[in-house]
């Protein structure tokens, strides 16, 4: 097996423009708290915030292009939202493999997103499968 | 409280090319399985698999425009992928209130997503804030 127990990877990612507009453009979310600041600042945050779903599209590319192999699916993916992202924030994900699963081919990685100000953002896990 | 245990809400969704395409220019997920049809079959797969993270996007717009409140923040998502996504699957997604908790304001939802074969391609729950 290609991945051990307790190794851990780390990515940089920045909710740019970009991504906000493109995430709304591909999926039609323009739920008012993403996108009228007004509104946002009316229910107690600092500006728009980003959508949740955003993170997991990070999640996505690190599964799909930052591992050591490409022969991986996603079997199961769960996060809890902490704290509010803005725009341009720049997270770091820190991912641990928690669980290493030989027989049936499986990983389970351990993750958090940590926002600018050191807050933890979003935290979760995720199981994959190695494709033979 | 506006949501009442047991309320069940519909959504279709189609997995299009342009959504295929618009994940993949805003996340950069060029996994093979997701790009390469040879390399999707290679492993097992009747074509390109869609990413996973694409129903969750699916699950943002719901949330986000599809309930009879915009006040709504999702605190925290999980998903188990059961079978794989094709290019231009057509997939119902069926919501159902599985817990609603008026005195912190939350409301829990549990999903499926079936495909036209009427294959369950993915299960999951969602809780969400009703935000004042």
């Amino acid at each position: 097996m290609i991945f051990k127990l307790d190794d851990s990877f780390n990515e940089t990612f920045i909710v740019s423009e970009k991504t906000h507009n493109g995430f709304i453009e591909v999926f039609n979310d323009h739920n008012p708290l993403h996108t009228n600041t007004d509104f946002a600042i009316e229910k107690g945050f600092k500006g728009k915030v980003m959508h949740g779903n955003i993170l997991n599209g990070f999640l996505s590319y690190f599964i799909g292009e930052c591992l050591p192999t490409k022969n991986v699916i996603i079997h199961s993916q769960e996060i809890k939202f902490k704290n509010a992202v803005y725009l341009n924030d720049r997270l770091n994900l820190s991912m641990v493999i928690s669980g290493v699963y030989d027989s049936v081919n499986a990983v389970e990685f351990k993750f958090r997103f940590i926002n600018p100000d050191s807050l933890v953002v979003a935290v979760g896990k995720m199981q994959i499968g190695i494709l033979e």
